[in-house]
C-alpha cells in the first residue's frame, strides 16, 4: 500500500525542521506528522482536545468516532479545537516504515527504528507546540489511544487538563504481549515477509491477514460472535463452510488492503513497550503522580484489556472516575457502542468544567 | 515427525479388518487404532472407563492426567478397566494424515478425508466391541475429549453409564471456529505448507508454531500469564525481550517437535464440526435426550469454552450436575488443577455408584 492512499483530503501535514529524537536514542530526520482538526483554536489558545487513535487507526476521528462529534457532543467544533494526529510509525501520513528514509530515498521498511508510545506523544507535542496550543482541555483515546493519553498526562502534566482512558491498561500485560507476538509470528511465517524487506506489490498479505483474524477475535467476544454467526453455514459450500470463517477472511483482506505489515510489526512492538513505570519508579507510585481528572472506562466483555486493568488504573489515579461501558461486543465496544460512550464522556466533561465540586473521584469498580 | 516417534511402548494397536465408514460417506481401509489400558476387564465386562483426550493429546492418560490415576482415585486400576484411545486423525498411532494410505503406500497428508467427532467415537466403539466390553461405566474428557464423551452418550446410549464433560460445549461456537481458522491461516501462510503436501523434513513449522502460540493464549488467561510473567524481561536482550515471548516460542517449538501440521488442520476442522444437533434436531431437544448421569465441569477463567457453555449443557441435560473448577489458569486448568478435578470426579463417581438417591441433578450454575 502507498503511504497516502487512504488518507483523506482534509488531512494536514506538519514537517519537522529539527531532528526528532526517539526514546531509544535514535534520530529521525524530516519527520512528517499527519493530522486532522475540527473547530478553531480560541484566543486564549486553551480549548484544544487531542484524540488519540488505536493500532490501525488514522486521523479521521470524525469517521471512526462519528457519533462523538457535533454540537453538545463529546467533540464540539463550535467550542473545542479538536485535533487528531496520526501516530508516529503509522502508514496514514505520519512518518513510519512506509515513508521514505531521507538518507537514501527508499522506504524505511524493516529498518524503521523501534518506537514507543512516548515517542508518539513527544511527536504530537511538537505539533501542538507548532500550532501554539497553550492548554489541552482533554486527551482521550481507547486501546493504543488510551496509552497515549496516559503518557500525555505524565509527559506534559502542566499542559494537559484531563484525560479519558478507554479499554486500556497502564502497562501492556503478558497476555497482550503474547497476543502481539503470536500475530507477528504469523506475518514472519509468510514467505513474502523477507525479513521485512518486501516489495509493496509482494507483501506478506497472507500472514498479515492471519494476524488480523487473530486480532479480530481478541477485539470482540464469545457472545458477540455467537449472536452474530453461531454455526451459520455458507449458502455455497466451499473451503469456508461457516459464516464466521468468511467474516474473518473478509476482515483479514480488508486490513491487507489498507495497512502495511512492517507498520503492524512496528506499532505492536510499540504497544508492547507501554509501561508508565518504565524509568519512572514503581507502577502504582507513577500512577499516583497523575493529578489530572481522569475518566477510566472499562468494557465488561473486554477480553484483551480486561476490566481488572482499568480498575487498577482507577484505584491508583488519585483523581479518577471509573465508568462501565456495558457491552457484549468486547474490546471493540468503544468503536461500536458509541452513543453510550459519548454520554459517559459528555458527563465527565460537564463535571470537570463545573469544577472540583461536581467532579468526585470514585473508587467503586464493581460491575 | 514420524507416526510412532512419541508413542509409548505400552501402547496397544488394533487394526480393523473391515472398511471404516466416515460420516462424510468416505471410506478408510486398514484403519489402526492406538490405545492404552490400565486394570482388567472384569468377568461381567462392565467395569470399563473411557478416557478421551484433547486436540494434541495421546493415549498415555497416566502421563497427562497422572494425579487422577491410583487406588481410590478417579481412575482406579484395581477396580476399573480404564481405556484411552488415541483419536482418529491424530499422529500418535491411530490412523491419520501421517499414516500410510494403503492404496498407494504414501502418507495421506493433505488427502486425509474430513473427519468428525462422531467418526472418532465410532472408531473407539469398534475397539471396545473388539475388546468385548459390555458396559462403559463412564466416558470422560476435557475440551475435544469432552466432545467425544457427549457423542458417546448420544451414539451409544445403552452402552454408556455416565459421562463427565469438562470445559466443553455441545456445539463449537463461532468464537472457537474463528480461533481454529486463524490458527490454520497461520499454517497456510508458511511457504512450507505447500497445500499440505510437504515433506516431513520440510514441514510448515513456523506456521504451526505461530498457531500453537495463538492457541496457548486461548488455553490460559490474562491472570495466569500476568502472575507468571507480567513484563519480566530476558536477561540477555535479544529479539525476544520479554519472558512471555520466550515462553510462547518455547511452546511453539515444543509442539512442532511432537505434532504434525496436517494433523492439526484435520483435528481443528473436526472440532469445528462438533454440534450434537447435526442431523438430530433442535439443540436443547437433543441434549434432553441424554439420560445418563452427567457431570459438567466449568472452569471460571476459561476464555475458549466459557462457563456459559457448560451452564447451557447442565441446564438441558436432564440428569446433570454442574461443578466449578475454580482456577486462574483458564481452559488448561483441567490439565493443571488436577487434584481439584480429581476430587470432583471421585465425588461424582461415588454418587452414581450409590444410585439415584445420592445423585441429585442440579441446575444451579452461579459462580
Amino acid at each position: 500500500m502507498s503511504d497516502r492512499q487512504f488518507v483523506s483530503p482534509q488531512t494536514h501535514y506538519h514537517t519537522l525542521t529539527e531532528p526528532f529524537y526517539l526514546e531509544s536514542g535514535m534520530v529521525l530526520e524530516g519527520v512528517q506528522i499527519a493530522y486532522r482538526t475540527w473547530g478553531q483554536l480560541n484566543a486564549k489558545r486553551d480549548n484544544a482536545i487531542v484524540v488519540c487513535h488505536a493500532l490501525t487507526g488514522w486521523a479521521d476521528a470524525d469517521d471512526w468516532w462519528a457519533p462523538l462529534f457535533g454540537s453538545g457532543q463529546t467533540f464540539d467544533p463550535e467550542t473545542d479545537f479538536i485535533l487528531c494526529p496520526n501516530v508516529l510509525g503509522s502508514c496514514y501520513g505520519t512518518t513510519g516504515p512506509t515513508s521514505l528514509n531521507p538518507s537514501n530515498e527508499k522506504p524505511y521498511s524493516a529498518d524503521f527504528p523501534s518506537i514507543t508510545i512516548r515517542d508518539m506523544v513527544h511527536l504530537q507535542a511538537v505539533l501542538l507546540q507548532a500550532l501554539s496550543v497553550d492548554r489541552i482541555k482533554l486527551v482521550m483515546g481507547g486501546s493504543m489511544g488510551g496509552m497515549q493519553a496516559l503518557e500525555w498526562a505524565l509527559l506534559y502534566p502542566d499542559w494537559v487538563g484531563a484525560i479519558a482512558l478507554i479499554a486500556v491498561s497502564g502497562k501492556h500485560s503478558a497476555w497482550c504481549i503474547g497476543i502481539s507476538e503470536a500475530q507477528r509470528q504469523a506475518i514472519y511465517a509468510d514467505p513474502n515477509w523477507q525479513g521485512g524487506h518486501y516489495l509493496p506489490e509482494q507483501s506478506p498479505s497472507a500472514g498479515l491477514a492471519a494476524a488480523r483474524m487473530m486480532a479480530m477475535l481478541t477485539y470482540r467476544s464469545w457472545a458477540s460472535f455467537e449472536a452474530k454467526f453461531s454455526r451459520q453455514q455458507q449458502e455455497h459450500t466451499s473451503d469456508r463452510p461457516y459464516e464466521m470463517v468468511d467474516y474473518l477472511h473478509y476482515q483479514g483482506q480488508k486490513l491487507v488492503e489498507r495497512f502495511d505489515a512492517n507498520t503492524y510489526i512496528a506499532l505492536t512492538h510499540a504497544m508492547d513497550t507501554h509501561d508508565v513505570a518504565r524509568d519512572r519508579g514503581e507502577y502504582t507510585a507513577v500512577l499516583s503522580q497523575i493529578q489530572q481528572p481522569a475518566l477510566v472506562v472499562a468494557i465488561d466483555s473486554d477480553v484483551l484489556y480486561p476490566p481488572v486493568e482499568q480498575q487498577t488504573l482507577a484505584t491508583h489515579l488519585p483523581n479518577a472516575q471509573f465508568a462501565w461501558l456495558h457491552s457484549t461486543h468486547g474490546h471493540d465496544a468503544f468503536l461500536i457502542d458509541m452513543e453510550a460512550l459519548n454520554q459517559l464522556i459528555i458527563t465527565f466533561r460537564h463535571q470537570i468544567q463545573a469544577g472540583n465540586g461536581a467532579f468526585e473521584p470514585t473508587s467503586v469498580c464493581s460491575a
